[in-house]
């Protein structure tokens, strides 16, 4: 777990660490084998990072004098919250000597103010707290993700976060009023602002947020809050195909003025592993489709109706054509079960071989387009391989995953992970796409990011590294080089 | 009208007309006095700006040749949109040879997608006639300020235009999703996304937007556009006081379900100035009150019962002592008849003789501590001064407005401008608050903001300008220099 480079033997790791035990107790340094594991382990186990060490500051001072530390001895560090990233954007490389810089311990919330529908929380605060501190006070923060429970804002914000409500509610990015930041070389930014408009200069915070830790440290922020729903209406449709769903949500959105909360596109091969796999799954419908869409409203008053409206616009979908069929949920319970597909997908794709996944994402209305183009294209590569195309269709993130052909060798078809990609991503740039739409370029897609990318923006992009890090030592090899 | 600097007898001037004229034809200049009054008059006047003529490209390959020329020959460059701004951010100065770019003649809407919810636009479009454009395929642009009919999408960008509707669709900036900009150097850069999700890298195109034109020029974006409200609930509310005000607010988001669209406070002279002066206002209740709310609710779907929704809502504050007495509109003209209140009150105010202004914001929750002090404060300074403080509390933006006193001598009152921002603006610091909400910095605050912003924001400001504008000839001595 630990590594050891030339830098490393110059005792410069030495001296930075005695003076961060020193300044900040020792309490603040993990630098035993067994306790580091948690630290280095990758999400996906994609990486083996190592790290000669773990900083843990309690206080925005304490990450200033770490960073101040840092870039007096030219020690490479990377920002770590949650470590639930799934790109290896929050953790080292192997044997680089990159000291880890975990926020964990600065996890308080400073201020909650219902009235100003605001909170102002540290960047080591779970994302879960910071929903349930909201519902405290009869409030909603919207943002909602798998690893809600374990991951921290400060990984959320520098990650951009998406999740399912973001057709609603945006992206982290649009939750934000205001960032507490400390730059490389120990300044401390204070930008937490809890304004709804200020035109007073560049919006600086838009850097370090979806910033992968690469310009400086997050260490707080202000978050907007919501008047939280009141009533919910889930259905389950079988629709006649992506366009079809396309021209569906379109019309919800309008029907419903704007009260999507959800739009989750499911292939029937998606819903068959689930019944397959997943004890307590059940098929909502009578007839199987090729393809069915989950869709949540969510209006802020009781009793406003909403289910009937949902029941109506399915109806009139339905005589358009572009519903087969539909199943509206009249109870808390049937609208779990109808959720509790959407997560089982997930869990089932496990059990049949290996998957090659994507991140990606295209404008909404391009959606059937890419998994038209997308399909054919990994058909011509490998014959028999299970396209597990679902998602977030309401924002044209489609996680495009791929389970291996029926009896095929797990790791000759795993090998193929890079080639796959390759060809889905050349696809989706031509559709105007991303190719990481959610989960951020970190390790992971580093390379790939310039192929893709015009040479003018990599080149801003370089350009701003170099104004906020001009050694190079704020989470190195993540997102630009 | 035409300015005479040193520069300018060089010959550079000259050299650039010359090659402009032979690359983007004649029709692309104009440097006759008479013609440049439009483009030289400052909305305000409190500038007298000079130029030595004006360039309007017709595409974006002419806007990169443009700036090519500038940049070898040095010549400083001023973007300009419908020359609308309040804050002289789209003149130039006097006597410094700056030429204008207007971006008038770039008016074609690209692209309108109903299915993706966007339409990309070109940086000259008049923002009303993209709100038609929206609204004649059943959708809407939500972006509505004064100047609507006359300022182009270009400067609601470069500056990030706010107005009436922020508190439920949010500044401009929120409804970008993809930019279109020439750097200085005549690069350009297609960041024309419509993607919803994208995280691979910095998000470039937020210094763009409210960026003034001193970075590059926005040539073209991509909007977000969302489903028309199709019932909306008009209310004029006298209220107990602001701090009842910013409670009313939390609560009618909540029992709407943030259905709020608009949220106007409005003070007993304002009513008073507007019943005096503007023919057709009327009083809407029967008792006077110190502090009035104009609130306006929209919901997606006809028939929802929001006028029902938001009596009884007004009926419980009632009862709980926020709320003195209310009127709810039971047909639109009822609604436009309450709605020509807020209207009337910037031109009932010119007829009380000066005014000094404001355009600041502050956290919602401090408004009523806001008011107090600043109205405090000023009346100290000049007896007899007649606070009108209106605006958008629902965003914690109000126009700080100050009428003179009864019989005092106009110039005399007004020579006193400064000296009251100076003092309002320290409470507005005091309290978090911005001293430019919506109107931006440009020439008028650009001295002003250094006294209140961070030096070490001010540093971030200056490290970009010099990476993007590296001679600083884009809109020099605006933002930030």
């Amino acid at each position: 777990m630990t590594d050891h480079t030339p830098y490393q033997d110059d005792g410069r790791l030495k001296r930075l660490k005695d003076s961060l035990i020193e300044r900040l107790g020792p309490q603040a340094i993990i630098d035993q084998p067994d306790d580091l594991v948690p630290y280095v382990t990758e999400r996906r186990g994609r990486y083996k990072p190592q790290t000669p060490f773990v900083v843990r500051p309690a206080s925005t001072q304490e990450v200033s004098e770490t960073l101040k530390l840092c870039t007096a001895l030219e020690v490479p560090i990377v920002p770590q919250g949650g470590n639930t990233g799934l790109v290896g954007g929050g953790v080292p490389y192997e044997g680089r000597g990159e000291v880890i810089l975990n926020l964990g311990r600065m996890n308080k919330i400073r201020s909650l103010d219902p009235d100003n529908y605001s909170i102002t929380v540290e960047a080591g605060c779970i994302l879960q707290r910071i929903q349930e501190a909201a519902a405290d006070v009869d409030r909603l923060f919207p943002l909602s993700l798998g690893a809600e429970g374990s991951c921290q804002i400060g990984g959320n914000l520098s990650t951009n976060a998406g999740g399912i409500h973001v057709i609603r509610y945006g992206n982290m990015r649009d939750l934000v009023l205001g960032v507490e930041a400390v730059l490389p070389d120990g300044r401390i930014w204070n930008g937490l602002r809890s304004l709804r408009k200020d035109n007073t200069g560049y919006d600086l915070k838009q850097l370090f947020i979806g910033g992968e830790g690469t310009l400086g440290v997050v260490t707080a922020a202000v978050l907007k809050l919501f008047a939280r729903p009141r009533e919910t209406a889930v259905a389950f449709v079988a629709v006649q195909g992506p366009e079809a769903a396309v021209k569906l949500l379109g019309d919800l959105r309008r029907a419903s003025g704007e009260a999507v909360l959800a739009f989750e596109i499911i292939p029937r091969i998606a819903l068959d592993f689930a019944l397959k796999h997943v004890a307590g799954t059940i098929d909502p419908l009578g007839q199987p489709a090729a393809w069915y869409i989950l869709v949540e409203l969510a209006a802020g008053r009781p009793d406003s109706g909403l289910g009937d409206l949902l029941e109506e616009a399915l109806s009139e979908a339905f005589e358009s054509e572009l519903v087969l069929d539909a199943t509206v949920a009249r109870s808390e319970a049937q609208a779990q079960q109808i959720w509790f597909i959407r997560e089982a997908i997930v869990e089932a794709q496990k059990h049949e071989g290996g998957s090659i996944k994507h991140d990606v994402s295209v404008p909404v209305a391009a959606v059937p387009r890419f998994l038209e183009l997308a399909t054919a294209k990994v058909r011509e590569m490998i014959p028999g391989i299970r396209p597990v195309p679902f998602g977030h269709l309401g924002d044209g993130n489609i996680h495009f995953n791929l389970s291996q052909p029926l009896g095929a060798d797990r790791e000759a078809y795993l090998a193929q992970w890079e080639v796959v990609n390759e060809e889905v991503h050349m696809i989706v740039h031509a559709l105007g796409g991303s190719i990481s739409a959610e989960h951020g370029l970190g390790r992971l897609k580093l390379e790939e990011n310039k192929r893709f990318k015009e040479p003018i923006e990599l080149e801003m992009m370089r350009a701003i590294k170099a104004v906020f890090d001009p050694k190079g030592l704020m989470n190195p090899g993540k997102m630009i080089d």
